[in-house]
């Protein structure tokens, strides 16, 4: 293990629980039935668990880091597009047209895309370059990547967090762009969960049902080759991830390291999301869960995480086009904390609401 | 049936079927897999369905409207909270200080605040007064309120967003304030769908399971008392609804009919919704549902309305407090119709992508 991937590792600390439930406690007195609002109560404390204070907690600079990386299983007709729709979308992504870059400026969210391996030789203008090799090799065949490989792309992904949380970033989303990503994480799902290829794998961006089949064939032959190590997942995203995986679980770790809050955005992030938590328990802490992806896998995924998500909007596009949205529900739990009425001063007497927080289900 | 109510029906037309499609199909030529952006998509070509614009729509001058007023049947004990908490909550919302206002604030939202029928003698600065009652009489009794008061009720409602047409507001969101509304509602929900007062009725802010068989009880004994026909909204609403409730049920009337997109929040609103779909269909053209309330009988609610939500908070505050989120996503899909670039204009091929909308379970 590198150096700077050890340090990171060792600088993970769990969020202040103290202060996390002293933010709840608070958020008690103010003037609504307890437990009303929900997942905004429960958004309010922990991010007072990260920053250590449970009022005045704002988080307008926040950036959305997208890792771009092709996937050597290409090869085997595992997705729908070709592999150069990777470079036309990085570009499309660097020119601010496409879902996610339009939405993060609608939602005042900045953007860093990460060529991290992306299968072309064109530079691409505001795409920063930190590519570690042309695409994975196709892991159907043998492993993705090597070990090394792997820790320079979570390394990447620590890098970039540093960078950002040094220019006073405080709010981080994970996207990714990558043809045939969602089955290096359908693979990374199985290898670290011990679920079913049929729970994790779908139909990414439009396969037929044949397609479908193919792919799963396709993905249970590369954990029969690979024998990816479930309690090691650097070797799982070495061997039947990818270079936007690992990139990411640097993110997560990063975030975590810097005391960060960061948006879990879809499948593939979901999966980095994974092996980061499995690497390091504490960096989970961190973590929250934008959208339902309609990608058939990610249920399985949430439940190997042990997150829920908190909007049902069927996307299913990637690229971290959940996040703007799920920074907007961070500001409405950030402002409900910070500008609410308590019942003191409102002269409500609280004893009239009790706790419906039993009630729920979760 | 009054002169303004009369007026505001013959004008509801449908929304524009044809532009909607168009811009559905604008959607499918943007650089995403075709459907990958889900509801996003879905409010995009429904927002142009209204405008009768496809691209260009900002709706950026928003307000939510919460209609206040107290329920006569809480003399029943069917709330956790006294009365007075509607009057101390209303003060709290003018000044600025409650979930709802709190949360408009931060997502730029304008909000107005109606007393419709509070028990008080007591004006509220910022509050409108258009206060038709002290409350609603006690309708485990008898009506709740006569047939020309729920008009007028109505009436109000259309009114306040008349004014707020003609002062160029775009996008209306709906809340509300009043103890023992819950009750109202779920009578309400019964009366119009048939479902039964287990399904429909929930613990409001918080009732013990004794408490909770009382208020199943007391509405049960309300419509029975009442007898509301299910085939006229209004003698419903007038019998077994409450003054926001007719009031709601004229802010949606008042939205069609000046073609205003209008989002439906929580339980109380959802049931005047349900009320001025069926007074006229296409009424419901114009809605969209925010958030999926804990409040147990939302689900119901939601099945009778024949709509969805979109987003998973656990909230069940009421006041209009999930409006602020939805006038977010509404914005994130403005941006996409509005910026994101086109197959042609990424030089990208389309064929590449194919359509993946018959996987949604929709």
């Amino acid at each position: 293990m590198s150096q700077l991937l050890k340090e990171t590792l060792e600088k993970i600390q769990p969020i202040d629980k103290e202060v996390q439930r002293e933010a709840a406690a608070y958020v008690d007195g103010l003037i609504k039935p307890i437990g009303s609002l929900g997942k905004l109560e429960t958004i309010a404390a922990w991010i007072a668990g990260i920053t250590g204070k449970v009022k005045g907690n704002e988080l307008k600079k926040r950036c959305i880091v997208a890792m771009c990386a092709d996937n050597g299983v290409h090869a085997e007709g595992v997705a729908v597009a070709p592999q150069e729709v990777t470079t036309l979308m990085a570009k499309a992504m660097a020119a601010g047209g496409s879902g996610m870059t339009v939405m993060a400026k609608e939602a005042g969210s900045d953007v860093v895309l990460v060529d991290v391996g992306i299968n072309s030789d064109e530079k691409i203008d505001g795409v920063l370059d930190r590519k570690i090799a042309h695409g994975t090799a196709n892991f159907a065949k043998g492993p993705a990547m090597t070990r090394e490989d792997c820790v320079k792309a979570i390394e990447v992904g620590i890098e970039v967090v540093n960078d950002l949380a040094d220019q006073g970033y405080q709010l981080i989303g994970t996207g990714e762009l990558g043809m045939a990503n969602t089955s290096s994480s359908a693979c990374v799902l199985v290898a670290l969960s011990g679920v079913t290829m049929d729970e994790a794998a779908g139909k990414g961006a439009g396969l037929t049902d044949e397609a479908h089949q193919h792919k799963k064939d396709v993905l249970n032959r590369a954990l029969a080759v690979n024998k990816p190590d479930k309690d090691d997942p650097i070797d799982v995203v070495a061997k039947v991830g990818g270079f936007d995986i690992a990139a990411l679980v640097g993110v997560y770790l990063g975030c975590a390291a810097r005391r960060l809050p960061v948006v879990i955005d879809g499948f593939i992030s979901a999966a980095a999301a994974l092996a980061a938590s499995r690497l390091c328990p504490d960096c989970a802490d961190y973590m929250i869960t934008s959208h339902a992806s309609a990608e058939p896998g990610f249920t399985a995924m949430m439940d190997a995480l042990g997150k829920k998500p908190m909007l049902m909007l069927d996307m299913r596009l990637g690229e971290g086009s959940g996040c703007p949205i799920a920074f907007h529900v961070i500001d409405c739990a950030l402002a409900m904390i910070n500008s609410m009425a308590t019942f003191a001063e409102a002269t409500i007497d609280s004893s009239e609401f009790v706790d419906i927080r039993e009630d729920e289900d979760e």
